[in-house]
C-alpha cells in the first residue's frame, strides 16, 4: 500500500485506506506547514513544476510545500516563455525534466496530458489539473478540510453549489464523499447541474444524493456548503449568465441559522460567489481550506519520494 | 523597539532609532552580502515575494538578501500568469499568501495597496514600492549609501535633482533627510518640483530647504548629488520632455570641482540622466548603491522575522 | 590551468585539457545529476541566470545544476517583465547583477553580449548562448555525450547534418571535434553549408572534413549523426523550406544497417527532424545528450566557482 514512486493522476488512483494515510500523514505536518517545525525531510531532493496553464494558489502552494520540507524546485510558468514556442511537444518537455528532477508536477490546459506524462516519465507524476480532466490534490485538501472540521467525512451532510458541470474537483469530490459515505446535495442551474456519468457513478455506489436548485432548502441541516466559481464563458447568454450567476451567490443571511460547525468551502480564486463579508463568519473555512494544501501536497510529495512522513512531521 | 513582526509599509513607520539600528545591522551582514561570509540566520523561513509590476532589481535584491541568509522564497511575478487574471482580488491573494509563508514583500501599481495588505495578512508586510506611494527600503539603501560614504547623515549637503514631483523615492528620502539633519538643494523644472506638502512638511521639521534649478549653482558645496528619471509619460508635449531632460542630464565637467568625498547616487534604472562616462568617476556611488539594498534588505528581513541580526553577521 | 574565477564565453577560451579535465569532472558528478547522491558543494553560493530570450531547456538545466549542488539561483526570464522594459541598458543590468551574485549565467539574443558582459562583470559569467554567436556548454556536453558512448573522441566518424550555416552550437561543435581528431563529414542543403570562415578554420587545424548532402551515403560508417533544426525563417520561400526540410528528416530506415554503438544526436528541441519511431532505437542518445547537461555544466559551475570539484562528486 505504499505511495512510494507512485504517480497521482487521478483520485480513482488512491484507495480508501491510502486517502486515509495521506490524510494522517497531513495532519503531523501541518507544524511544519505554519513554519513551527523546521525540517529537512526532503532536502537533497529536486521538484519540477510545469505550469502550462495560470494557477498562482496551486503553484505556490506545492512550491511551499516543497521548500518547507527542505526540497528545491525548478519551475516553469509561462508556455509563451519555454521550449514549446519553438514547436517542441508535451512529450519532449516531460522527457526533459524527468532527466533533470526527482518527481513532476504538472497543470497543463488539456485533458489527460497527466497520464501522458506519466506513460513518458520515469520519474512520478502527481497531476495538478489538466483541463476539464482531474485535480486530485484539490480533492484531497478538500477532503483535509472536512475531516479537520468534523474529525470524519461519514455522514457527512454536504451540499455542492453551483457550477457542477464544468467544474472538475467538484466531480472528484462527490466520488471521493460518495466513498467515505457521505451525503450529498446538489444545487446548481439545470444546465449546470452534474453530469450524467458522475451521477451514475454515485448512485452504483449506493450514495445518497438529492436535488435541491433552491439554496436555502439545499442548506437545512447540512454540515458542509462546497461553493464553486460560475464562469462566464460556459453562457452564451450574458443576461442569463447575471441572472444564474446572481441567484448562485451566497447570500450571508442563509448562514444565521445554521449548526455551529457549518463549512461554507472553496476551491478559490472566488470572483463574487461568496460576499466579502461571509470571511468574518466563523463558518468560513475557505482561507483554512487554503493553509491545507500545504500540509496535504507535503504528505504526499514526501510519501511518494520517500514512502513516509518523517516521524512528527520534523526530523 | 523591536523591529519584529512589524510591517514596513513607509518611513513614517520607523523612528529615528530604528532606522539607525537597520543601518548599523546591514554594515554588520556586508560580507554576507558579498558572499564572503556563509549565513544560515534564516533557515527554515519562507519569504513571499509578490510583484504585481515590473521591478527586477528590487525582487533580484530581496531574493538575494533572503537567500544569502538561508531563507527560501516563492515568488509572483507575472499579473497576468496569476489568479488576479481569473478576478480573485489583492485582497484574496495577500491572505493566500499569508497562508504559505512567514513574510511578504509586496510591489504593486497602486497607491495603498501594502497598508490594505498589512491589515489583511497575519504575517509582516514589506511595501517594495506602491505606485506613487511610498518604497521605504529604497530609502533605508539610499540612507546606508550615504552613511557609509561620510560616516554620518548629519549636515550633509544633499542636491536633489530631477524629477522631485513624480519621485516617490524622493519623497520619503527628503523627508529622511530632514529627520537626520541634512540640507537640502531642490534642483528641478518647475512643473517637475517637489509637491507643497512634502515641501510643507519639510518646514514644520525645521529642515534647511533650498530652490536652486541651475543645478551647476545647485552643486557649489554639495555632498551629494540623487539623481532621478525624468518619466517622458509626464509631459503631453515631447518638445519639451525632450528640452526639459536634455537640461538635468549630469554633465561630466561639473565633477571636475567638486569635493573628494562628493558623491553622485541614482536609484537605478537610469536611462541617460547620468552618461556612462561617470561611471568610472571616483563620485559615480549608484553601483554601491544598488548593492547595498542586498545588506539593507538582509538586516530588514532578519530583524522582522528574528528581533535581532546574528553576531558578525554570520552563524 | 585552473578554471576557477575565469569566464567561458566561447569553446576558443578552453584548452584541450581544460576541456578533458571538464569531461572528467562532469563524469563524477554523473551520481549527483541523478539525485542519488546528496551534495553540498556549492552551498552558501548564489547564481544569477539572466535569459533575455526562451531556453527553457538550458535554463532548467542550469538551475538543476546550481540546485543539486547546493547553491541558490536568482533569474530573469522575461526580458518584458524586467527593468529592460524601463529602458535600461544590458550593461547595467550585468553591472547589478555582479552585485548580488557570485557568477552570471547570460543568455542574449545578441552576440557578443557576454563578451561585453564579462568585461563589465567582476564576477565570473558563461555564455548560455548569444543569438548567433557561441553556446559553449551544449558544445561541452555534446562532446560528453560522445565520449560516454564511445570513450573517446579521437577518430569519431561524426556526421553533421541540417542547417550548419545558421546553426551556431554546429559551429563550436565542428571545432572542438576537429581538435580531438574526429573526422566530420557535412550533410546538408547547399544553402545552409558550413560557412566558409568555419571550413578554413577546420582546414587549417588539418581536420579531415569531407561533404556529403545525400545523408544514407553520409552515414556509412559514421559513428554518430548530429541532428539540427532547419528553420523556417530562413527561407523567403515556404515550398522550398518544406522541400528542404522535408529530405533532411532523419528516416528511421537508414538506422537499420548502422554499428551497435553508432548514436543519433540532437540538440533539442526538436520539431519534426527526427520522427517519435527514433526514440525507441537504441541508437538514439538524444535524451542522455539532454541529460548530461546537468554533470557538465555542474562541472563548470564546481570548477569555476570553487577551482575543484568534490571527491566522488558528493561532500
Amino acid at each position: 500500500m505504499s505511495l512510494k514512486g507512485r504517480d497521482i493522476l487521478s483520485m480513482r488512483d488512491l484507495s480508501r485506506p491510502e486517502i486515509l494515510e495521506i490524510l494522517k500523514a497531513s495532519r503531523a505536518l501541518i507544524p511544519v506547514a505554519e513554519g513551527r517545525r523546521p525540517s529537512r525531510a526532503l532536502e537533497g531532493r529536486l521538484l519540477s513544476l510545469a505550469f502550462f496553464e495560470p494557477s498562482t494558489r496551486t503553484r505556490l502552494s506545492f512550491e511551499t510545500a516543497a521548500k518547507r520540507l527542505g526540497a528545491r524546485t525548478i519551475t516553469i510558468v509561462d508556455p509563451a516563455a519555454s521550449s514549446m514556442a519553438k514547436g517542441e511537444s508535451l512529450s519532449d518537455t516531460v522527457r526533459m525534466l524527468s532527466c533533470y528532477a526527482d518527481l513532476i508536477v504538472l497543470r497543463h490546459p488539456n485533458e489527460g496530458a497527466s497520464r501522458l506524462a506519466a506513460q513518458l516519465s520515469d520519474k512520478p507524476v502527481i497531476n495538478a489539473g489538466d483541463g476539464a480532466g482531474q485535480h486530485p490534490t484539490q480533492t484531497l485538501l478538500d477532503l483535509a478540510t472536512m475531516e479537520e472540521r468534523f474529525q470524519t467525512l461519514a455522514g457527512l451532510r454536504v451540499v455542492l453549489m453551483g457550477d457542477l458541470r464544468y467544474g472538475r474537483t467538484v466531480h472528484s469530490l462527490a466520488h471521493a464523499l460518495g466513498l467515505f459515505g457521505s451525503e450529498l446535495t446538489l444545487s446548481s442551474p439545470e444546465r449546470l447541474s452534474l453530469p450524467e456519468e458522475v451521477r451514475r457513478d454515485l448512485d452504483q455506489m449506493g450514495a445518497k444524493v438529492t436535488e435541491q436548485p433552491d439554496l436555502e432548502k439545499a442548506l437545512r441541516g447540512a454540515d458542509v456548503l462546497y461553493v464553486t466559481r460560475i464562469q462566464k464563458e460556459r453562457f452564451g447568454d450574458l443576461a442569463e449568465y447575471a441572472k444564474v450567476s446572481g441567484s448562485y451567490r451566497l447570500d450571508p443571511a442563509l448562514l444565521r441559522n445554521m449548526k455551529e460547525k457549518f463549512a461554507v468551502m472553496h476551491p478559490l480564486p472566488r470572483v463574487a460567489e461568496i460576499p466579502p463579508e461571509v470571511d468574518r463568519s466563523p463558518h468560513a473555512v475557505y482561507f483554512r481550506q487554503a493553509f491545507l494544501a500545504v500540509p496535504v501536497r507535503m504528505a504526499l510529495l514526501s510519501l511518494i519520494l520517500t514512502g513516509r512522513v518523517p516521524p512528527g512531521g520534523g526530523r
